[in-house]
């Protein structure tokens, strides 16, 4: 994969338009407040694992519309509380096993990891998935991304970014977690959810948002490769007649919209040989961010796995001086 | 693609055992009972088309569970009673325009065309689905083969089976259909579906069922193409302990087992080189099909389209002798 | 696949130079005058067809150098003159069978399906050709577009060109056609032969090309994709010291170059994703007609399907608004 | 590519029925007896080429119904006459430059390279073709396996061997030829060709067909790759109801058919990972040589170009004892 | 990937002939007693890693030829000694950061990870290596497969099985170590190397290879998949003449041939849709297995990333029982 | 393949500046000093070939180190000396067969054919090589363009070009050959080490590179197609890290740079769709040149197989107006 979007020195600098619905903020207040109000008691019961140095928990929290959700909770085995990352989970992955991602339990830090709903179940290497989505859709293209894009309201998106937002809120209930030490993170779609989660929480302290897919629909639509924006392709070339709609429903969950709210401190990350979360895109997010302890990795000859593990340490460096 | 399957004088004589679970009939007795207590009233309104020597109607009709489920009929303009084919639609796509397939009503049948729940935006050429699936599901693959396949009563086509057979029960009151002469067809998925309506449903007189997926579960997972059964298999790949579990729910869907209890004559048709429907998988059906009136159209040399347009001439010519 | 050209507002404006050899109209005058002169009675003789609705015949009429093309002419079975659809086929496809396209008919039309000679027998869903091609010609790559085409005369796209005008003259003579009222379109290389069918008869009333292929030629072999501009390329690798030779031909073939004379209202479709028929050879066309009364249909998110069933409702009732 | 036929043990006693028409031989014969008639002289000029130390020359000679077909001949410059080498050109290719094949020249052979009419213009590096075909088709796939194939008259390698066995005539007239050394050779199609030639010619000596081509056409339609038979076998997928008419048209042409009439010594090459020239096929023809001095040179790890250079040597080493 | 190989009743009787060399024996010991006449010391030093619930080492040994190789030691932060697992990484891949495998450690075990000489640097998630291989070798093909393969003394995977030999040898050395419970592990190449040092080793007590890589080379090379041996079949292509002897040494470095001097428990995994690590090649090794304490676990519908994660929670188990 | 850069009028002016390193002299001058104090003497004898018309000797001469060389030499059989054509061969390919190149030898030149190190195991049309190269390396991609790229004085390539720069002095101790009069030339990976060696050899004449690789390497790195460049970026994608690293080695290795220092006439050729040497760092070496008897021949249509054999013809024209 040759460089999939413009030379570096011109994404430095790329502010496109996005656009932004003028009820954008009353559209997830109150969607966030109908899911509150429906909110069941998290439940906390011991995983099942071979692990003898850290601690690892099952947990279950009260997501969008009240629908269960599972997450993975581990920790170091001393006492907390400790600072926590929040970790979503990159499209058609699930959860996985409670033992996939150690590092930062085994780094001192607590480490939520959320199930996407309806996912994992895509190819082999993903963790499965554990938790349903319990809702339908109409007429869609395979995949998630299309499923109830006719309106924000039936998005699938609107009700797995408010499962981010209450795993937040769920996190600071939890004793082995101090709530003033929160983190949210995650690689291509749990980027783009990790920005949605920063910008809808007001209890994030830190945001690390690997080569984040979500950002900027329209110029991804128009230039992503075909295997990346596939689903949404096919969808519109099928409903020749809903690219309006369709783009008003995308409006109302673009990372850039959401990024403009983040008020934490972000290290961000970007490859510029990907064609899924096209450079310009993530740049797109990136200038939009008003904390100016920002910082962007750019990994100049990796595709959509970005900086992998390299970029994991950075990364508890970065946080540990963010969340001391 | 060459050959995809056993040569040809052996698919002749291909038996192979599939698996029927004991409750099979009380399972689709009490599943039909349940949506026919459901049922609300079809709903026939004119379609609008620039047709001028057709007529063309959009219905809705009354599915699974009582979800409303759209239909295109077409026929002559004359009047009727006409005998009637009732068409189900291919992996991926929906009813489409209804103005896409004239060829029944041309040739003087009324001709229903039942929209696939959920589908219909797959591809460009597919056509547009307008029916929604209103019922949400557990971990899945992107596609609709492993949508609630953990258990039959969750299972997609536990709803798909049942909306086509209350469509064949919806097309006995409609004044423009002869009850007496219906007959059943598809393509693929709709091959399959045609299939599992014929075996359920008593209404049927004819079935002519096209290179039909959905038949011989076990054989097509081992040995189908990895385009064909990536959604099954990328499932089972995930969900390494759910083998036995997703098998029994296939086993209440098979195509071989619905075609044991199908009584009227059968016009089918298998393609050697297909990967998809692979003859073996449609010859273990052929093969339990009671009725003495049973033909098999072999197209040695094409893939999954099959016969296409010249065996659907040949459709006419055979339903013309058995609908008469 | 992405966006496969210059952004929609550059393509507005986009007019490119593109060769016309001073003998143009020369050329195709006597191509056209010795055809006519070895002109044979068109021949029309009942198609069998399982159709009850609809009328079908079997047309054989006189093509370049007198020789006998093969045409399908359906319409309604009340009494005529009908306006008349004279459609072109798409590469490697022939007119298939007379019961593949029944909708100009089933709306109201006069419907003449032209085979193309030789064609028709290049991948399953392609409708069967009937019509040789009884013309040898030089080395040529695989396909028919560099068959003869190192000099004008012998190109095969001259005589396709010169069927496709004399068809429009044979409909002038069939009593069911209204002379007054003729139509041409096409999809693919089909739109192509429409426009060049336009601008050399004086006889046609509208023009309905959808992402017609064979315009702006140079553009086409410098940047479309492998597998759309491949034979071309592909000899012209092999055949290194003939690009002056082969250009020279295609400019008395590119359908720029007919457009400049096409007088008639013109219906147009591109596709922004398209691969094959580049918007903007798709544009360059556009820009050069004459006519007012010309309008382009924009499918930003399809390839070379184009704007598929959906499009072709927008031509009935486009059309109907012109051959009232 | 792993093996893609039977293991080699089974390979040695593979003896399949070819089906072979009653007239045959009588087909051929009065073939090649009207394209006699019809013979113009040999033409032979000077070739441009930088050689030195070799002589080339431009050869036309008379082929199938007295078409101009051209040929390479080169020797060493030293007085002859030389033992002579007939070579023809794989699928797609033709003649090339005379400087493209210099081996048998530089080892004290005459060398005659065969245009391949029509043919030489497919990849880039194939030698480009300087015959024409001047003998249309009925529709026909891209290629020239399906030319003319309703009929073995029609049939595009009727031409084509018939040129074959005209050249060898020729040869016997060339001054710098000894008649009653001349061997045949050719690599896949050209290795067809060499046996069809050598079949129908009594002038041959000795015969060295490398992994070839067009030989038992039922079993490569049935398994060869998709990509390799892909010509004939999307033919029959669109002319469904031909298959009868073009395997009859194919027995008449097939290369075991013809290894049954050869009676010189054989050096004859096959690959086991050939998936074009199907390694049963090449062994279907092996065993139906009648000279016990036969040989299989087999290449256990190579695809479709088999021995290359190496085999040639080889060649070189056997030719050497069987024409001295 | 439809399954690869055999069906699974045929493999678990699966025994094919392997040859092995007369000095098989001889040439391992003296391998092994040159390379310990020229070790050099192990040296340990802190990594640095974020680490802070285990503690983690690089370390390097003495491996072939006195050559310094790197490998990860991880453990928990307790006092020791505790049993070892030590891994082997597959073909590509280099042992990577020291956080990239943390699950043995935070289980309760020491782990060491070899890194594989010149390898790691092959695709963007494989682990970079940090092992130079400083010898050099004739022509080959990319990648490791091919190095030295004319003779078993020059043979890259010579040094490899040695490496990892000596690596066991030395971590009885370390005091964090139970040199009495040795395991060792890997996947795909990773996996062939442990059942070499099971088979070269007195002090292994346990052995898990998964979907193990370099067993039965003859058959590998017959039928896997182009990808899959792509390197050796390449090589064999050009160096025409040179089989027997590739074989030769193929027979040296066969697991099949190792695998019948391991006295330890197993547990081995196959995965039958593996076209890489072909099924029937893992069950000739594992029917050589002498220990009656062996399993096989088998994945039906994965391909060659076998058990995955899943596999591993399994390991742990099993180990445990063995080892404690 | 489309075009792959920029369009042709903006190469002609393309110049862009590619690092120079200060020691860039002074490092290839103690590398040729150091490798010319080991060197050995040429051993040239007879190659057993079935060549009768020209002379056929395999040559050893001492390379990098002292490292034992092979080549081909051909000439005329007639008294030299000749000028010589010194070719150096393409990326996987070794020298081949002594009778795979005889056209400049059959015009009248010596002609040497200089093996490449390691090489010569690539595919099956690759010449095999038959010279080790016993140099070792850190962990690298499989290939031989990462091999020892994290220092300029481990890299493969200043082994490669040193041995063609002693080759050429070795030629000039040739009885057989002229040594004023020297031409260098390759394909590809032949053309860039040609460019090096016409850089550091004050000896050569004349240069030919066709379609050279190795030149630009940034541009290469960033813009060439994945297949073209993966080595080198799937190296920097594992090696995070190194990226300036490899830079500055690449620096010492670059085309543009040795362009730079060439004196003598230039013809080069470039293809405007080869995705492999990009047309652009084709040209950006091409302007360096200083000789203005510097021709560029432009192959539009082609790929990286560039002008093929034609340009072959056009190369012997020209050489010989230049070595008269």
């Amino acid at each position: 994969m040759p460089q999939t979007d413009l030379p570096l020195d011109e994404l430095w600098s790329y502010r496109p338009q996005v656009s932004r619905p003028a009820d954008f903020d009353q559209f997830w207040t109150s969607t966030l407040q109908e899911s509150r109000a429906l909110a069941r008691e998290t439940v906390v019961s011991r995983a099942e694992t071979p692990l003898t140095e850290l601690a690892a928990w099952d947990v279950t929290f009260s997501g969008f519309g009240g629908d269960p959700i599972k997450a993975w909770l581990l920790h170091p085995t001393g006492p907390g509380p400790f600072p926590v990352v929040i970790e979503f989970i990159g499209y058609g992955g699930g959860r996985g096993l409670a033992t996939d991602r150690l590092g930062w339990a085994a780094s001192g830090f607590a480490h939520l990891v959320m199930d996407t709903r309806g996912q994992g179940s895509a190819w082999p290497n993903a963790g499965p998935g554990a938790t349903p989505d319990p809702h339908g859709s109409g007429p869609a293209a395979p995949g998630f991304l299309t499923r109830g894009v006719t309106d924000p309201s039936t998005s699938y998106y609107r009700r797995l970014y408010t499962d981010a937002v209450l795993l937040i809120e769920a996190a600071t209930q939890l004793d082995i977690v101090d709530p003033a030490r929160i983190a949210v993170t995650g690689v291509s779609q749990g980027g783009g959810v990790s920005l949605a989660a920063a910008g809808l929480s007001g209890l994030v302290r830190a945001v690390l948002p690997d080569v984040p897919f979500l950002c900027h629909f329209k110029r991804y639509l128009d230039h992503a490769s075909a295997d990346a924006a596939g689903e949404l392709r096919r969808y519109l070339s099928v409903h020749r007649d809903s690219t309006d709609t369709v783009l008003n429903t995308l409006s109302y969950l673009d990372g850039v919209n959401f990024a403009a709210s983040v008020d934490a401190p972000v290290l961000m990350s970007v490859a510029l040989m990907d064609d899924i979360s096209l450079p310009s895109t993530v740049f797109a997010a990136y200038h939009r961010f008003k904390n100016a302890d920002k910082e962007m990795s750019v990994y100049p000859y990796n595709g959509h796995e970005g900086g992998g593990t390299s970029h994991w340490s950075r990364q508890v460096d970065w946080l540990r001086t963010r969340l001391h």
